[in-house]
């Protein structure tokens, strides 16, 4: 095999992962109806559909022994012994860009109970990413949360790959089947289908610009000394994701009605208000600011290069 | 002290319960915050607060070995080393009608992911809860579902009580606090001790009737015989809980978009419709009858009788 055509052969196999975190079950469903439909090779497209956390779905569990979205550190791992260490290292071992099944596009599919709308998540700068993500952007109006400089937050599932967007889809509750979630997941997917087609056809044009939030930092409940939550989400701050809010606004509301504003200089935009699973992380919510990033040619010529 | 007197000691005691469920956090927080605004001793009535099931709620879990509200056969069970038959057993100890702090009311708080809106449950018919539960309907409109005759589901804490309710508020993702939902406890609260205290004070007056929801039953997802879910909640009957439905009406879809119908020849109104718990209770959702009973004054003369 010559280097192109290896090259053209790896560039089309695509992992779809559904149940990284056992209790978001929506994306689980989603993709086994969209292999019902879509075959796993698809024209120029070969699928490769994989459960990240198969025995914590099984369970209705997050995860068995720690997060399985924050396992993919694998050099830096020192708990080799845990089930999500060892499941992070078998997908990358399997289909990874030096595995069994090499694939070089990772879509790893998550659902929040914060009212997050459909988005798209990306970790870092990277021109394969920005372009799936600026063509979905472009055709959808999806936000774009960038998650970048976060030593708290690493060892994310698509980061192991060359490529990869996680699709976050929310408000459900977890364990909780919701077609209407699972009818958003089939239409993303199947438009990322049609988009990699059209790069491979060389008929894509990129948006001139494209908007997004980048990740700043995450902020915790108020708590008392003993890590008890002391404050909620303030009732003008729930459910409003990605609204933009200034100095003075509302954040939290304590147990005494006592209202905690927001004290920071600079506009910022919260996500992941409330999201359920993040209280053990210490984070109430995440705040974001806006960006235009303007397209390059680059981000379309390098997601051919392997 | 004569048994008047010891009569009227008990019955104005009020055992309040949160966090029966672990992952059920609202109600924890609106009785701490009840509790800060009504002190346990409100003129005529004493609060008792408890948490349910503090290990639980410690690690955001519904139960740690099973759940604990369907553990109050205390006479049945034969798990005696399990954490939540010992809770049960404590709770009764403590708060039951021979108890150390004898209480002849229990108000249990919960939370379900389903579309319920704030309804009323109650274990079978006795009239204090009769009582109670048609002044709630009364002041409010709330649906009273009445849950009897179901040998799958017994030993609900309410019934280790003399008189005892549910209040079930939904929906709302299982670990996540929604201010709008506390309100809606900290609401019904204040009325039941509104309620109370006329009931003490002999200023009230029954509705003439009440309309309840009788349990018929429960019925399971379809799946495969390996035990995996292979149909969803039917888009149509998704977050429709009390709407009646008829023979022909859509309850499932499955993953090949097959429709699968109410083939019952009475009309029946599903809740707890996909009720994130339930699935491991093979539970997708419940079916109940509306029926209307009509009202006695025994209701009102059996509530002070101890």
């Amino acid at each position: 095999m010559n280097p192109q055509s290896d090259r053209k052969m790896t560039m089309k196999r695509i992992l779809i992962v559904s149940g990284t975190h056992g209790n978001e079950i929506n994306p689980v469903w989603a993709v086994e109806q969209f292999g019902k439909i879509h075959n796993y090779i698809d024209n120029d497209i070969e699928f490769k559909y994989t459960i990240g956390n198969p025995l914590a779905c099984e369970k209705g569990l997050r995860y068995i022994d720690q997060d399985l979205n924050r396992s993919f550190d694998l050099n830096k791992n020192s708990n080799f012994g845990n089930y999500e260490t060892k499941r992070a290292n078998f997908l990358v071992n399997q289909f990874g860009d030096n595995g069994n099944y090499p694939c070089n596009i990772a879509i790893d599919l998550h659902t929040t109970t914060a009212n997050m709308g459909t988005s798209i998540v990306m970790y870092g700068r990277r021109s394969k990413d920005f372009c799936l993500a600026a063509l979905l952007q472009n055709k959808f109006g999806l936000p774009i949360y960038l998650h970048e400089n976060d030593m708290q937050q690493t060892g994310f599932l698509v980061e192991a790959w060359p490529c990869g967007l996680v699709i976050e889809i929310g408000p459900v509750a977890q364990n909780f089947y919701d077609p209407m979630i699972i009818k958003r997941f089939l239409i993303i997917l199947s438009s990322l289908r049609a988009e990699i087609r059209n790069l491979e056809k060389n008929i894509t044009k990129l948006p001139e610009k494209l908007t997004v939030y980048l990740h700043k930092g995450s902020i915790d409940y108020p708590r008392e000394k003993n890590g008890n939550i002391k404050g909620l989400i303030h009732p003008e701050r729930i459910n409003r994701d990605w609204q933009t809010i200034k100095r003075g606004d509302p954040l939290f509301l304590d147990i005494n009605g006592k209202t905690i504003s927001y004290e920071g200089e600079e506009k910022i935009s919260p996500v992941f208000i409330g999201e359920a699973s993040y209280k053990e992380k210490n984070i109430a919510m995440s705040l974001a600011k806006k960006e235009i990033i303007f397209s390059t040619i680059e981000w379309i010529e390098d997601f051919f290069v392997t």
